[in-house]
C-alpha cells in the first residue's frame, strides 16, 4: 500500500502556468502555495489514513442516527479548527475569503485523500453561495458563520423516488405555516443526510410549494435544520463511498424557511449544483492522480521479467505498463488543466456561455478519466490490483459514482449537444482551442473537423442520437489542446521532459 | 433486482447458426438443447440465488479451513448429483462425454449465475484433460472418476510471490522420496485452495524438480491431494469474487506424484491453462450477458421523463440509453460468437495455429467486454446502478479479474503481436475473416488495412510498443466479422430485426 501524497507540485504548475491564475486580480501566488502546502500536510497526515478504515467500516444507521467510521469525527474537528470549511466564505462571516482556484486545489487534495469524507463536508461552499445570492441578511448572518466555522454541515435534498434526472416529478410538499413553512415528504440519495461530526446540519430542500401541474415552476428552495420531524429512514448499501452516508430522509411537518423567491427554487438550487458539478470534475482528477500515484510507486519497485540485456526488469520497464502509466498520468494532468482553465474562465466572468459550455465537458471527461485511470491502475498491478490492500479497487469503486451523480453524463452530453450548441459557447470554445493549441497544425486540423461536425449537429433532426460521440470528441479536443498548452509551458514543471513526452503521446493518439 | 435468466436462446443461436456446430461429428442438436435447458433451470433455481449471498458473506478462513458461504455446499451437492462435474469426462470414467461446445454453453450459464462458485468448480475439466494426456492409467483410474462424480475438486497451483507472469522464478521445491515426491514451498492466488463442498481436493502443483538455473525446464507437474502438509495460510481480501477463496498455500513435505515427464511440467500445465483461458473468455461473455439482462429489464420498466408527444417515457426510450443497451447486447452476442467460433476451430483440430491465434484474442476481447458491459449497466441504472441491491456492481467487480488472471491481457497482447505473427495463424485469421465477413465491402476494406498493419508489425524493431493497439484492432475486426455472420443468419434468431439492427450499429462504428 502506498501512502497518499498530495500532487501539490502538479496542481501549482497547472494553476500558475497552464490556467494562468495570475490573470485573476485576487490570485496571490505565495499565499496559494502556502495554503495548498498546509492542506496537503493535513490531508496526508489526518484525512488519508482514514480512507481505507472508512471503506471497511462504512457509515452505520443506529437508532435513527448515522454513526461515521472511527476517527472521522476527530478528523472533522481538526478540519473545522483549521478553518477549512470557511475557506471561501467572506471574512465578515468568519471565512478566509480565498479565491475559487485555491479552493479547487484544496478540494482535489481532499478527495484524493478521502472522497467519502469530502462528500459529507463538500456541499458547504455551495450552500454558502446560495445564501449569499438568495438568502435574507438574517439568514446569512445566522447560517454562514456556523457553516464557515464547521459548527454546521449542509446537504442538498433534491432527488425523490421517481424524480432524479427529471425534477418536475418532485412531490415533497411545502405548506405555509405563519411566516414559516412545513415540509412533508421523502427524499432519497441525500449525501450526509445525517452524521455525528458536526453539531448541526442544515438541509437545503427543494420542495413543491405549488401544484403538480406547475411542474418545475412549483418548486421552491427551503432551509430546514436537522430537528424533530427530519429523520433518516435508511442508508443505502453502495458499491463505493461506504463512509459517505447516502440517506433516505423523511420530512414530517418539518419546520423550514423559504430561501429566495417562491417558485424560483430551481434557480437557487442550481447555485449549489453548479458548484457541485465543478467539484465532481475535480473528484475525477483526484481519482486519476491517486490511481497514477499508487501504480507508479508499485511499477517502479516491482521486479518482473528481464530486460533485453538479461538483467532483472522493473514492471515499469515493460512497454505495455509504460503505456498504461502514461495514460494515467496524461489523464490526471490533462483533466486537471481542463478544470483549472474552466475555473479561471468562471472567475473572470467575461464569457458565461463558455463557462456553461466547459462545465459539462469537464464533468463528463474528468469523471470518466478518474474511473479509467483507476481501472488502468488495477491492470498495472495485476493480481495485486485486485486485492483491497493496494486500495486501487477502492479508488475505482469510489470514482464510479462521479459519472452518475450531479447529472448523469448522458444527460450532460444530450444538453450540450442540443441546447448547448445554440448559444455563443461553441464559438467561444473554438476561440479557446485556438488560443490553447495554436502551436500545433494537428490541433487546427482537428478543430476544423470538429467545427464541421458542430454544424451538422446544429442542423440535425435528432442530434441526441450522436450526442455521446460528439461530446466525447469535443472533450477530447479540449483535452488535447490542454496538452499542447502543458507542453508549451513544460519548463515550469519539475519534470519538463516527462510533460513533453506525455504531450507527444496524447497528441499522436 | 432482476432474477438471473440464462441466455439459452442466444447461446443456441450462436452455437448452431453462427459457429455452425453441426460441422462437428459429435454435435447432437437435440441433446445439446436438452442439456443446456436442464442446466439453465438448475442455474436459475439453485446457483443464481446464492450469488449475492456469496458476495455479502464471502468465504472465510476459520481454524485453517475455508468455510464457504451459506448454501454453497448444498448447491454443490446438487451439482455433483446432476453429473455436471463429469460433463466432458469419458464414459469409462463415469462421465457424460459431452462435446466441448455443450460444456462451453454450460460454463457460460454457470458463470452468469454465480461466477465465484464456477471458479471453485471450473478447474476440473482441465484437470481431467491433463490426466488424460499425461497421467498414468493408475492415475487416471484413481482420479478421473472422483473428479467426474464431484467427490473431488481440483486446483491449479502455479503462482508464487515474485513469480506470476514470469514462471521461471518458481521456487516451490519437489524432492524425490522413493517412488513418490515431497513438495516444499508456498503458492499464492490459488482459487479454491480449500473449501467445504467436496470430500477431497486434488492440487495440480507446478514445482521445481531441477535447479533454479534450469529455469522453466526445471519445472514439473505434480498431483498433490489435500492432506497433512498442505495448509491454507491466508485467504485474500479482494475487490470481487468474495465467495471464491483465493488462497495462500503452504506445502510442507507434502506427498505428491509426478504427472507426465520430469522437467516437462509447463507443457502439462498448459493443458489446464488453455482450458482456463477459453473459460475466462466465456466468463466475459457471461458477465456481458448478465449485465445486459439486468439493464434491459430495468430500462424497459422505469419511467423517466417524457416522449416528444408528452406521454411518459421509459428509460429505454432515450437515445443515450438505447445506445448503451445496444452496446451491451452487441458485446454479449458478438463476444459469444467469437468464443464459439474459436471452440469449433479447436474441436475440428485442423488449424492449430489459428486456434492459438484466436485464443488470446478471445481472452482479451471477451474479458474487457464483460467489464465494459457491466460498467454500461451501472450507468444505465444511474444512482440505482451504484446500489448493491441491483447487483450490477457485483457483476462489475467480479468481472474485473478476468482481464488479469490466466495471463494479464497485456501479456497476451504482446505475445500475439510478436511470436503470434510468425506462424500460419495470422494468414488463417485473414481467411477466417474473409469467410465470416464476405458479404460486406466495409469488412474487406478493414481487412486490407489490418493486413498492412500486420506486415508493419512483423517488420518493426519494437512491435511490443504497438501490441495493445494492434491486438485491440485485431479483436475488433474479428468482432465485426462475427456480427456480419450474425446478421447473415439472423432469421434463425427469435428476434431477427434486433440482430440486424445491432449488426448495423456495430458495423457503422
Amino acid at each position: 500500500m502506498t501512502d497518499f501524497a498530495a500532487p501539490t507540485d502538479d496542481i501549482l504548475f497547472s494553476l500558475r502556468h497552464v490556467a494562468e491564475a495570475h490573470r485573476l486580480a485576487e490570485w496571490d501566488d505565495d499565499l496559494a502555495t502556502d495554503i495548498l502546502g498546509h492542506f496537503a500536510q493535513f490531508a496526508e497526515g489526518v484525512l488519508a489514513p482514514l480512507n481505507a478504515v472508512g471503506d471497511a467500516q462504512g457509515a452505520q444507521l443506529e437508532n435513527g442516527r448515522v454513526r461515521m467510521p472511527d476517527g472521522f469525527a476527530d478528523a472533522y474537528a481538526q478540519l473545522a479548527e483549521g478553518g477549512w470549511q470557511g475557506l471561501r466564505a467572506p471574512e465578515r462571516f468568519g471565512g478566509m475569503a480565498q479565491p475559487a482556484l485555491v479552493a479547487a486545489g484544496v478540494s482535489e487534495i481532499f478527495t484524493g485523500a478521502n472522497h467519502a469524507m469530502q462528500m459529507v463536508c463538500g456541499l458547504v461552499p455551495g450552500a454558502i453561495d446560495t445564501l449569499l445570492h438568495f438568502g435574507t441578511s438574517a439568514q446569512q448572518g445566522h447560517w454562514i458563520p456556523r457553516l464557515a466555522s464547521g459548527e454546521v454541515l449542509s446537504t442538498m435534498c433534491l432527488t425523490e423516488a421517481g424524480a432524479g434526472s427529471d425534477l418536475s416529478g418532485i412531490r415533497c410538499k411545502a405548506v405555509r405555516d405563519g411566516k414559516d413553512w412545513r415540509l412533508e415528504g421523502e427524499k432519497i440519495f441525500i449525501s450526509g443526510g445525517d452524521q455525528d461530526m458536526s453539531a448541526g446540519i442544515l438541509h437545503l430542500v427543494l420542495a413543491r410549494s405549488g401544484t403538480v401541474e406547475d411542474g418545475l415552476k412549483g418548486l421552491s428552495l427551503y432551509l430546514c435544520p436537522a430537528a424533530a420531524g427530519v429523520t433518516v429512514t435508511r442508508i443505502e448499501d453502495k458499491l463505493g463511498l461506504h463512509a459517505s452516508p447516502t440517506c433516505q430522509m423523511a420530512f414530517a411537518s418539518a419546520s423550514a424557511e423559504l430561501v429566495g423567491t417562491e417558485g424560483d427554487g430551481l434557480r437557487a438550487m442550481f447555485t449549489v449544483m453548479n458548484h457541485a458539478r465543478l467539484d465532481v470534475s475535480l473528484q475525477g482528477v483526484a481519482h486519476a492522480a491517486r490511481a497514477a500515484q499508487i501504480a507508479r510507486a508499485y511499477a517502479d519497485e516491482r521486479v518482473q521479467g528481464r530486460r533485453s540485456d538479461g538483467t532483472p526488469a522493473l514492471l515499469s520497464d515493460h512497454a505495455d505498463v509504460q503505456r498504461m502509466l502514461d495514460e494515467q498520468a496524461s489523464l490526471a494532468i490533462g483533466a486537471r488543466a481542463m478544470c483549472h482553465i474552466a475555473f479561471v474562465e468562471m472567475e473572470r466572468a467575461e464569457r458565461p456561455d463558455l463557462v456553461a459550455f466547459l462545465t459539462p465537458l469537464c464533468k463528463v471527461f474528468c469523471s470518466e478519466a478518474g474511473i479509467r485511470a483507476a481501472d488502468l491502475g488495477i491492470q498495472i498491478l495485476g493480481g495485486y490490483g485486485y486485492l483491497n490492500e493496494y486500495q486501487l479497487g477502492q479508488v475505482w469503486r469510489d470514482a464510479r459514482i462521479t459519472s452518475i451523480y450531479e447529472g448523469a453524463n448522458g444527460i450532460h452530453e444530450r444538453s450540450l449537444a442540443t441546447r448547448g450548441l445554440k448559444g455563443a459557447g461553441a464559438d467561444q470554445f473554438e476561440d479557446l482551442i485556438r488560443a490553447l493549441g495554436d502551436r500545433s497544425d494537428r490541433m487546427m486540423a482537428d478543430l476544423a473537423d470538429w467545427a464541421g461536425w458542430c454544424n451538422r449537429m446544429r442542423e440535425s433532426d435528432a442530434p441526441e442520437r450522436d450526442a455521446h460521440a460528439f461530446v466525447q470528441a469535443t472533450a477530447r479536443l479540449f483535452f488535447k489542446a490542454c496538452w499542447v498548452r502543458c507542453a508549451s509551458v513544460a519548463d515550469h514543471h519539475p519534470q519538463p521532459d516527462r510533460i513533453i513526452a506525455l504531450s507527444e503521446r496524447v497528441l499522436s493518439s
